[in-house]
């Protein structure tokens, strides 16, 4: 079965999705995998699956390779003498900025390229965490209560201390911060607003327990993954989240109440249907007093949070069989039509 | 000043992005304007401009024109010689799909081009009018009571009669029904529901008044156009709709105190700022009781609502000079690098 794996982009996180990448590969190994490239400047390279390795990109070697360009219903290599075409599902693998904010969506859409992603709503509404706030609101998933700050805004802060700043945009902990007093509100800020000018503002609760909830929709049903309690110390930092996007082994389950998986896999179905139909994604949570709170969504988990699944090369086929179609529109120009015979042109 | 008008679409709003696109050409004739026509495939033509004219497209006559594609920069055309450049600001006209839904804003940005229009996410924030209603409402700005209505809802309506069924994702009135008695109430969304999955239903106000106001920001500050009470029946079908994208001639002004103006630019304002930078867009509002409430938000307004403004070449002409930068982002590959030398490769 083909699949081309899609990583890198414009983004923050363009080195953890090559670490994804490469984690991927090892784990899909049963499919006929491609690796398409995507470097800063947007330019796209078709990389020898046998150099699938961090240092082919941090030396620029994967420029040698060749480039490749989008075309209706794939990408297309362009020589003198004709052009090759390749032609397969892509697994959009690319976090952050293009993957994650509805780019890599709208452009696979705008081909006819087949994806397994979010589309772009979804993407856009998970992306940034102050929609995300708004998804869960109309939903009647909980959050954690939370303000915005903008980089014009005045720096004051309502919630009470400690709490944390998290950049809207950003996933992998990249420019959050926990502020414990008025003494360290400056430096987060300054650190956060390097990454976006809009801010969410949540209370840090220490030692709340979080659990991590995967899945997907196809045909008709959601397959979830284990629950997972994530190992951390007062949060993941970046460095830390960085080695995690590596991860491939099985972790354990948490050992958590029949009641509790329940209402984790609630909380996520009601996130997940209909907006993430084609995506495989891993909702964060938080429990608090016996009840279920949404942290964040997660629409391309690291190493697509392959150590979550039994069967992940089980999972995927599943996935790519079961692809959201998109509606086609056929223009009759009736309109144009009817008004030219009006003119009585 | 070079301009390519970007028009058509995969759109049920197709058509009248032909004749949005055939009414700005003519109020720009100042600039060196080019034309560039997407299919419903989603093929780029370049256009003539003495063939600017409906039947062009309706009679297909489009494809015996250069077909041009995307690439970094720009549109180019091949050919077995080598190949052709466009290099301009875009004006994306493409109304409803693609245009307004963050897809072709994806495009323009992914593959740097300058484009006037709104980008990815104010697209997606007014093109759905549920999304937009979270948007108002987080920004102070009054909407009209909702409810929302999926295709697997059971079809109950809370909304007193009469009240008014909308698709959540078209602009143009298309699939908009008025609904006095439950006797309307299936065929009205059988009628919405051929258009999107997803409806919005508000009460529906006889004889309550609407006024537009568009504007852009340029230079850190907004350009407001004349308000406009916009002529209506009960409200505009799509049929009069369409003619309406063609309009040129100026209109008059609605005849309204200072106080209001105030309350609509203010209104504007609020919903503008910071989303729609890059774009000209129309807000319609409705005024109840003193008070003003957004409808809906126009983020490619037929014919660029060119009717409202004096100067509407001096306007596009601003505005593009003031078009929103990119913030660049760039790899520098500390962490596999960082990693490698621990790892001693």
């Amino acid at each position: 079965m083909k699949l081309a794996i899609l990583f890198g982009g414009a983004s923050f996180e363009h080195e953890i999705s090559i670490v994804s990448a490469i984690t991927v590969k090892e784990k899909l190994s049963r499919f006929d995998l491609s690796f398409i490239f995507c470097d800063q400047d947007h330019k796209f390279y078709m990389i020898d699956g046998a150099k699938m390795k961090a240092v082919t990109f941090s030396r620029g070697e994967h420029r040698k390779m060749p480039q490749i360009v989008l075309t209706n219903g794939g990408f297309e290599q362009r020589g003198l003498f004709g052009s090759k075409k390749y032609e397969m599902p892509v697994l959009n693998l690319i976090h952050g900025g293009d993957g994650e904010d509805g780019s890599i969506a709208s452009l696979m859409d705008f081909f006819n390229i087949p994806f397994i992603g979010p589309r772009k709503e979804a993407s856009m509404l998970s992306f940034d965490k102050h929609y995300t706030k708004w998804l869960a609101a109309s939903l009647g998933v909980k959050t954690l209560p939370y303000e915005i700050l903008r980089k014009e805004d005045k720096r004051a802060v309502a919630t009470a201390y400690p709490f944390i700043v998290k950049p809207a945009r950003l996933g992998s902990s990249i420019g959050v911060s926990i502020v414990k007093e008025a003494a360290e509100l400056d430096y987060a800020l300054d650190v956060a607003f390097e990454f976006d000018n809009v801010l969410v503002i949540e209370p840090f609760i220490a030692g709340v327990k979080e659990y991590n909830l995967a899945g997907f929709s196809a045909r008709g049903e959601i397959t979830y993954s284990i629950v997972e309690e994530p190992q951390k110390a007062d949060f993941l930092d970046f460095e830390k989240k960085y080695l995690d996007f590596s991860r491939s082994g099985n972790v354990a389950e948490a050992s958590v109440s029949d009641t509790l998986v329940q209402q984790l896999r609630t909380a996520f179905k009601t996130i997940y249907t209909p907006l993430f139909e084609g995506a495989l994604i891993r909702c964060d949570f938080f429990e608090i007093d016996g009840e279920v709170y949404l942290n964040e969504v997660n629409p391309i988990p690291g190493s697509m949070a392959n150590y979550l699944f039994d069967d992940f090369s089980g999972c995927i086929q599943k996935l790519l069989g079961s692809l959201p179609d998109k509606k086609a529109i056929r223009v009759q120009y009736d309109y144009i039509h009817s008004i030219s015979q009006a003119k009585g042109k």
